[in-house]
């Protein structure tokens, strides 16, 4: 939604701004990383949401399936053009994408997903990654140049955790040189890739290479799907939409069924793996090498998870500040909503996982680059915390991001149900990262495998930084403090008792007779919850040495403001587990009585401040796109307005009147 | 969608049904409440899902927002023309309604509500209970008819929870013995009423009644909003649709603005308060009456909350054993998803909840039905009590319930996305639950300050059967045992100090110089988890005396099903509460250790029987709706067929290549 009517703020709103004890413009930049960072940003918003050519009439809410993603296409050409334009500016390049084509940008443009979006993020790092020279100087500039549009086929209908089970096959075939590539059940159709269903006419396709009459297992091929004229599906080829979603409407995820398709033996992408054109297997020389992008993705989805609850922070926050209800005194009027204590607890401690999932994702950032660094000097040793850093930050961060959007959409009562919130659709993005790249469970699991190596060696462990705390399992817990510092050495001995407890319990299973295998899953409850607590000891500690760090470089204001917020993210995950902590540490009752009181205290201290936090977030109307969390707080105006955009509000009487309603109504005479 | 191909069952499903140790038709008839019930619910929905005519050509979710309205106007009439036709069979009458209209076979007839609803569960119900009898004689055969389609109107933009802060005004007028309504503010447009929109042509509306220049609060009116014949909007009315939501697009809702529109006085409903002509106010004797209608819609959400519930218990754990990933041993075949224990844990619990809700919704209505019949002759003593119980099971059964659907959609992995597992639109409606009908923060304070105020009146507990458990508080823990009374007995202790403590923090501030309603607000997240834990016991409670109470009429077989069901809700209870319990009571770590391990083992045990269990929730194809779910498990046939189905698919290039891709594409060249 335009600010269109700049009407005057909001009276509580200004009141709230007023109270502000810092300045938010000097929290923006901080978070930005740097006043010229936010320049740019603003300069590449403006480029984008200031072309009326990206706006639409009708809010595509209202329209049906199929004029939602002709209307997503209309504008991700236009998106799409204006990256070219961006790119020959020398303005900006593959670094730029994810803002343009994700959460923060990207999702106000097209709140319902970008049908191209995957020709970018996987089509074309894919044959960089995966293609020889000579495969990148023939593909890339084509992609490049949008002559094509790829998609990324990789999740079939039966298979999307357990790659190795993916069952499409690419048969070799020497006499004519080429691939044959066949699904043979239906479970073994691609289902998922966005793009695929009517706008991509190539894919990067995962299948299983069948070459010599041996199975070599999953590899990635270059196939065309349909015709670069007419765009018609390519024979063998059957590809459709895979229909109606809880979210991303507008992304034309698809399925695609090979028969006999034929594609050439170059097609292969060949940089890890060959065959000849004899049909010999030649073998990548280390599959870890794949990691890189796995991982890089993790990281992506870190900041997207903190990016999509600021969003809702923001609309949440503000809304609370001018919906008023009920009454604490019933001497006083009706107060502020976010006077309530219950409703700042459903606003704060989300506020500050925002910094939480910030600093996380700044930290796996800096650790992901440190470590590919290594790995082209020939090290890999430290690959192995990375990859259990990165899925349990992802699955930590996401599932919290998702539950809080979702608490943070409930605190606005029945408008935060309404479309014009933003927050239902909010919520069908951030929820839907739960299960991509990794399904949490999943990927907490792997993060626990980690864990309990290196528990049972754990003499090893000096090098490895995240998991440093193992050693405090056997010290006395220190007395209570008020301090982010006791509650994550309590945090960690927890963790450490927890992964201890978890290792014990696989170990009795096995004298017991089980296989480790069937051990392992018998635990797997506490192991997922070992791995939980894991990822919370990184982030309450990455958080902490952010704001450490954060100290010289900011005015004592903010950085006031700083602490409490990482004081409230670390309490509010100490109550939090707290069960954990009594069951496994020397803390008591009182303990709890007094994180909760400490709880309270800072939720009151942050009161004043909430509006210029998430004013500092900075989102411009036109991102949060929504009703409830415009700048001006003209709540109630912006509702009645947005309602008025239903097509059924055209007309005063719907036709269904005339041919159900009153041949009904009157039949009853 | 309806079961057209009646292929072979999945051989998974066949072999789960062949495990199953109990009778699934024995278990059907106890949830029903006897044979002859199932029967009458299966001949009924035989009459609705067997009319051709109540089934869509496309799914409605591929429509535009206006013509997913049209198509449930035309079927809504269809539904209402049918229920009449059971009325005058002597079939069926108000009793039958929630059922048709409701969560079990509303929701698979009209999958995104019904904007005709209200007219029956609301408006009639409000005539009859607000009327006096000449109004009644006047209004309510021609609603009956559905001569005049009703709606009810009490939301506003600007209040919800808190009715006494409407803003609507109906002033007396006795020169023309008429009220004259008026909207003095945009947040006093209504906002929210089901059908108000285009369906409804009167409103039940609740107006600050205003005579003789005194504002007598709150008071329903009946107001005409479009001519019966032309059904547009008269003179004074602003009336139109609130625009798209979450969920439930085909309800409707409206909003509604009066300018100066007269109604005569005779439209007041004045069974318990009156405006005589000259505009003289008579009170009503008792407001409490009013109660009533209240507590009967919340017994009606416990209800629907285990039936959303079931549905999606039913979909998550036939999909479960159907859908196989990944090795639990390297050796073995790709495991059924329900073997991991981490998915068991994702299923078991949710379906031990839909007992233990449909039994808390049982206790609630007879002891509705007990109290309302104590108040007709005056008794008002446990109105209280009974109000404290349906707040807290309706906040407790709607927050666990939604929670629950969304974890059972999320342990479907990406198909769990899809809306033809129909578990996103179950979530839609679920989660709104969590809002309407009281707010759920705003109930536990409710229930809170009835636990408090017994608390403070300790002595005059003997009668009040919910609470009696507060004299455990001084108790010494009981040592752990294995069984459901210990947990109990755990839980109680609990939630009696909970209270206590809570209590005390009230006074301490009030000491502190805090007036009593600041104290309260200040203490409010303490106050929300004693009222939480308090519902937890009489949820644990009902379950355990429900399944006492079936012992000597069940098989064993089924017996120890569903005492392995009330261990398993027990344990994953407490599980839940483990913090609270160390805190508060003499338990210890190697206790909850203990609960763990009972955990693990029900989770084992519960195993064989889960498809059998979810088979006797006994929901047609029909009714849930889901590729996922349905009876012959063939999942993967149902999603690629549910996805013909979008009316992208009905043709192979969609017309956005020509317009927008081609030229964007040929663009770059």
């Amino acid at each position: 939604m335009a600010s269109t009517n700049l009407k005057k703020v909001n009276p509580d709103l200004l009141r709230e701004r007023n109270k502000c004890t810092f300045d938010r413009l000097e929290l923006t930049h901080l978070l930005d990383g740097g006043a010229d960072k936010t320049e740019e940003r603003h300069s590449r918003e403006n480029f984008f949401l200031e072309d009326p050519e990206l706006r639409s009439n009708v809010p595509p809410e209202y329209l049906g399936h199929k004029e939602k993603y002709e209307e997503a296409v209309r504008k991700a050409c236009i998106v799409f053009k204006k990256v070219q334009e961006l790119q020959n500016a020398g303005k900006g390049g593959m670094e730029n994408f994810r803002e343009i084509l994700g959460g923060q940008l990207g999702s106000a443009i097209l709140k319902d997903g970008n049908p191209l979006t995957v020709h970018y993020v996987m089509f074309i790092p894919t044959l960089m990654g995966q293609g020889t020279i000579q495969q990148q100087a023939e593909w890339i500039q084509r992609a490049w140049n949008c002559d094509i549009i790829g998609t990324y086929a990789q999740t079939e209908l039966g298979h999307g955790t357990f790659i190795r089970g993916l069952e499409t096959i690419a048969t070799y075939d020497p006499k004519t040189e080429e691939f044959v590539l066949n699904s043979p059940t239906i479970t073994s159709y691609k289902w998922w890739p966005g793009g695929l269903g009517h706008s991509a006419n190539y894919a990067v396709v995962v299948a299983q290479l069948h070459t010599k009459g041996v199975n070599h297992g999953i590899h990635p091929f270059i196939v065309q799907l349909r015709d670069e004229e007419t765009h018609m599906p390519l024979q063998g080829i059957k590809i459709g939409e895979i229909g109606c979603k809880l979210g991303m409407n507008a992304t034309n995820n698809g399925y695609l069924g090979f028969e006999n398709v034929r594609i050439p033996r170059i097609n292969m992408l060949m940089k890890n793996s060959q065959v000849l054109p004899d049909g010999t297997y030649v073998q990548s020389p280390s599959s870890k090498l794949t990691y890189g992008t796995m991982i890089f993705v993790r990281v992506v989805l870190v900041q997207d998870a903190a990016t999509y609850l600021k969003k809702a922070c923001t609309i949440a926050t503000r809304y609370s500040a001018v919906r008023h209800q009920s009454k604490i005194r019933p001497d006083q009027p009706e107060p502020q909503i976010m006077d309530y204590l219950t409703q700042q607890y459903k606003l704060f401690p989300n506020i500050a996982a925002c910094f939480a999932f910030q600093y996380a994702a700044n930290w796996l950032w800096d650790t992901y680059n440190n470590v590919t660094g290594e790995l082209e000097t020939g090290q890999l040793d430290n690959l192995p915390e990375l990859h259990a850093a990165a899925c349990v930050l992802k699955a930590v961060s996401t599932s919290d991001a998702a539950q809080g959007v979702e608490t943070l959409r409930l605190s606005c009562g029945g408008h935060g149900y309404m479309t014009a919130s933003n927050l239902p659709s909010t919520y069908g993005l951030v929820t839907a990262m739960v299960t991509y790249e990794g399904e949490n469970t999943v990927l907490f699991l792997q993060t626990a495998r980690f864990l309990i190596k290196c528990w049972q060696n754990k003499t090893k462990l000096q090098n490895l930084t995240t998991i440093r705390y193992f050693e405090q399992v056997a010290r006395k817990s220190l007395p209570f403090q008020k301090s982010v510092d006791w509650i994550l050495s309590i945090l960690q001995q927890t963790t450490a008792k927890m992964v201890d407890l978890a290792n014990s319990h696989i170990n009795e299973r096995q004298r017991k007779g089980m296989v480790y295998e069937d051990a392992w899953n018998s635990t797997s409850i506490e192991l997922v919850r070992a791995a939980e607590l894991h990822g919370r000891v990184i982030i309450v500690e990455t958080f902490k040495n952010a704001v450490e760090m954060a100290r010289p470089k900011v005015s004592k204001e903010l950085f006031a403001v700083l602490e409490q917020l990482l004081q409230l993210y670390a309490v509010s995950t100490a109550i939090r587990c707290s069960g954990d902590f009594l069951r496994f540490t020397d803390i008591q009752g009182r303990d709890v009585e007094m994180l909760q009181s400490w709880l309270e205290e800072l939720l009151t201290l942050l009161r004043p401040n909430a509006v210029g936090i998430v004013d500092a977030f900075d989102f411009r109307d036109e991102v949060l796109s929504s009703a409830l969390g415009s700048y001006d707080g003209n709540v109630y105006e912006r509702l009645l307005e947005e309602a008025q955009k239903s097509p059924l509000n055209a007309e005063p009487v719907n036709k269904s009147f005339k041919s159900y309603l009153k041949p009904f109504m009157k039949s009853q005479l």
